[in-house]
């Protein structure tokens, strides 16, 4: 199909389109002459994609690309594959544990818990970052809360990975690990307030 | 103390101060001339507050200002409060379910496990927009995997309510459960990829 059809078929303004082919999101299509290019349900489907990573996700065209690229070369054993997303996820310049307060707190609470945990891992010291904002917004984050939210996460984690290993592939294990985090942690969000509200209706 | 001080002892500088007053998130020191005023513990508080939701939350000043606004003058009754927390979490521009395909699917699956779920409410609205925005994005959603999602969640929200019913005042539970919940949601959001890394551990 031509670049108009693809714009049809996606909802995407041709004008996007092309913006996405400058910034390297989309792959080119295939050559048809000096002006035209033909484009595939590959094209279709990288569409779709950029456009949740940017407008659910509210990932930067900068943070697509590299997730597109990550996903482009998936790595060669599963073993390093959630590696590989984490990486992608935590993006260029990841927190560090040491610019936070709770970080030696949160770690030793979640392996109490018997969690095998990367003590210098970006998202530990985003955990230990949210937790200092929490408390200095005025929220009491008790350790016993804290235990109860990493139970809940834990259990969020066991259905990732078995969606994760049941992919026939690497490349598509990498897809939905980094694609299901991103735009999975919306979904999360919005059941934790539909949970309060069911929580306090059953409650009342 | 004079807003140097204020500045000294939150960390924000003098001119983001002034620009919280005018924005109406911060409330006017006391006047003690024609042009000084005198801030109190109270807006300590309540800079760290702002500074946590506009920094760690991710919220506009505007969002701000509703929230605070909505703090400052809590439900007479400890009933209304969710609703209010809720009425101020949604922002001013709810989703709707109708523009979304999957919200029947995720009424009828979260009623399915007995939640009692506002149909219109503007929180399934957005569940099932992050569910179209999965599935467009190549990640196969199964009702299996969204049941174990909304299971976790009901633990996050279990424990949220908790917290908040402990509050001594209906002042303080409304704040524990807005601000508790905004400046939360990164916290769930490392958590998981720190439980993806554990299970994915303990599995290998």
């Amino acid at each position: 199909m031509r670049v108009s059809e693809l714009a049809e078929s996606t909802g995407v303004p041709v004008h996007t389109l092309k913006f996405y082919l400058r910034e390297g999101v989309l792959m080119a299509g295939r050559s048809t002459s000096r002006t035209r290019s033909e484009y595939g349900p590959e094209h279709v489907e990288r569409v779709r994609l950029v456009r949740a990573l940017v407008e659910q996700g509210g990932i930067s065209v900068a943070g697509v690309r590299t997730i597109v690229a990550a996903l482009d070369s998936p790595p060669p054993s599963r073993h390093e594959l959630l590696g590989t997303a984490h990486l992608t996820l935590a993006g260029p310049e990841p927190a560090v544990a040491a610019d936070t307060d709770s970080a030696p707190e949160v770690l030793a609470l979640l392996e109490g818990l018997g969690w095998m945990v990367w003590a210098d891992g970006p998202f530990l010291a985003e955990a230990a970052r949210a937790v200092d904002a929490a408390r200095a917004g005025g929220v009491a984050l008790t350790a016993e809360t804290l235990g109860r939210y990493a139970g809940a996460m834990r259990a969020v984690a066991e259905a990732d990975l078995d969606v994760a290993l049941a992919a026939t592939s690497a490349a598509e294990a990498l897809h939905t690990v980094v694609v299901g985090t991103v735009l999975v942690d919306p979904l999360l969000v919005a059941l934790r307030r539909i949970a309060q509200e069911a929580v306090s209706a059953g409650r009342a």
